[in-house]
């Protein structure tokens, strides 16, 4: 399923699976200590009461956007666009952004294009956020407001902690945006949660070598699924070369359903509610073709739909290590990734 | 590359390749018999002056949309946003959608999401707008405006007119809200354009013959030619099931292009301008490693940047129809699609 290979060296394995293990502790700090600016920027979102929020980001810190664009549409019922920064990068031209909340999400805050879009937007008049790890970047001093991730240094080339970090302060500012009873309880279980995924190594070891007999042609979620349906599936491609494709279940079930056949898997994210249907839904479909379905399910973690998107990523991210072991790839040294993404 | 197979049966490829060729026909009539709709319901957007354009679609429609979304936002500045309308039918809740322009693209008009996002826009206030193919559908009749495809029946699979008619109602659109002097000119030159790449067959059956002998791992757009990426990518996965994924091409060069190595290959799409650079850039890139890159370009035509990807589809088109002969498959009856999206 892989292709090329490198050999596994263990200085780097070993802080990749460190950089893993304290996001118990990055999310329990994020909750301590940015709670307070959470809610003040929230206020004044609610006082702007904007015409959108537009995020903007690359790579990873854009599959956390996606997440973050659920949150504020389904829980805050407020219009949310991911941009596209190369409008403004290669033509010059963006659309006008007064009035907006404009959060450029990235973790080295290095990222050009996302860097120049926030710039143009703050320059018209735009509430302008960055949700960075390094606060020393330029993203940090472009933007109106800074929220850290306070994930400290990620060495490994995969991104793992300061994603995980960039969810958790979008799910954070879409809590401090919501009604006091909207029914989804707070972020609080979230520490003991990811603690909780983490102890399931031993499960994704064995989901791994079961993958590493097909050809994994998909990785679909629905609703809040989809978005670390996306990130586990670059994490995948990452650290395995795998050419899973992510998919959301109408648009899975729509074509790409297709290419299943007996050997090919499909892996379903669940993060229950309306989520664990569509998992369900999809599974029957791939084993109806003869396809193998396998579920990466985050249900019984004492999280509600929209904050367990989290929790399974974790497991995710122990699944694309696995694989990567049993493949015989360094998971932690991925062929031809750069850290920063810029582009002109 | 491709696998499984299926008989190419004459009357179908007959059909298919018979509605590839009624595209210049198509573009030629919206021109003549919707520039007055379209200049109206410009009129009426100027005049409410929204604070987002929101572009809710499925699959093929998605891609056109996608195209939309970086003509208004680059030529028009407006803020457009693509609705992930799951939102609202998984859970009942989605953004509030009073002073914007929401419009629906769908060749049936029968997607249920679909439906159900512009019923509930429409409900709350915005402005509504079909783009459809059937007129006599439900999203036709949900929408306060429609602007009709007048593509004829469609009865292939894989949809080709009508994506190319939806785009070009999005560009008339585009164009009817730019300012007289973009620099961009007009869309006169369209069905002169299409029956231009429509006799390049050739030229796309000795491109399908290159690719059959690699593994086709790509196709690589930026800025404009983004969005015609993303649609060839799905019409070569209908025809010839390839697994190409689409790619811009700033998050190509930050990852993907670790797959390529030789047998591999990537295809590019230039539309002229800047996507023009970018295609070079990837091209490099991919040599570099030893992969094997191929170009569609439509720079030829006498469309400008922002029209050409209507251009350079219809070439997508030829390639996946030649690639799925090359491959003995057949590209007018693609395995388990099916034409109408329907998602609970």
């Amino acid at each position: 399923m892989g292709f090329g290979s490198s050999r596994v060296t263990e200085p780097d394995l070993s802080r990749l699976l460190a950089e893993i293990g304290e996001q118990p502790a990055v999310v329990a700090r994020l909750l301590e200590r940015q709670t307070e600016s959470v809610q003040s920027l929230a206020r004044l979102v609610r006082d702007r009461d904007p015409r959108a929020i537009v995020l903007v980001a690359r790579g990873s810190s854009d599959n956390a956007s996606v997440y973050g664009r659920y949150l504020f549409e389904v829980c805050n019922r407020r219009l949310t666009s991911l941009a596209a920064p190369s409008g403004l990068t290669l033509y010059g031209s963006g659309p006008r952004l007064d009035e907006t909340v404009v959060i450029g999400v990235s973790q080295s805050g290095r990222g050009e294009d996302v860097v120049s879009y926030v710039r143009e937007a703050r320059k018209q008049g735009a509430l302008t956020v960055a949700i960075v790890n390094d606060e020393e970047s330029p993203l940090a001093s472009t933007a109106e407001w800074k929220l850290a991730c306070m994930a400290g240094p990620e060495i490994s080339i995969p991104a793992t902690k300061t994603v995980t970090a960039q969810m958790t302060l979008l799910a954070m500012l879409s809590h401090a945006l919501s009604e006091p009873d909207d029914g989804y309880g707070g972020l609080e279980p979230l520490p003991k949660a990811l603690e909780q995924a983490l102890a399931r190594r031993g499960e994704a070891a064995e989901l791994a070598r079961r993958l590493a007999k097909t050809t994994l042609a998909a990785v679909i979620g629905r609703g809040f699924a989809f978005p670390p349906a996306l990130e586990i599936a670059l994490k995948l491609k990452e650290t395995s070369y795998t050419r899973a494709e992510p998919f959301s279940a109408a648009d899975f079930l729509h074509g790409p359903v297709a290419l299943m056949e007996p050997n090919f898997s499909a892996l379903l994210v669940d993060v229950g509610g309306r989520s664990s249907e569509a998992a369900q839904e999809i599974a029957a479909a791939v084993s109806g073709r003869g396809g193998q379905p396998n579920t990466l399910r985050a249900t019984e973690l004492g999280l509600t739909e929209p904050y367990a998107p989290i929790a399974v990523l974790v497991l995710g991210q122990l699944l694309a290590i696995e694989l990567a072991l049993v493949l015989g790839l360094d998971p932690a040294r991925p062929r031809g990734l750069q850290k920063v993404t810029s582009t002109r």
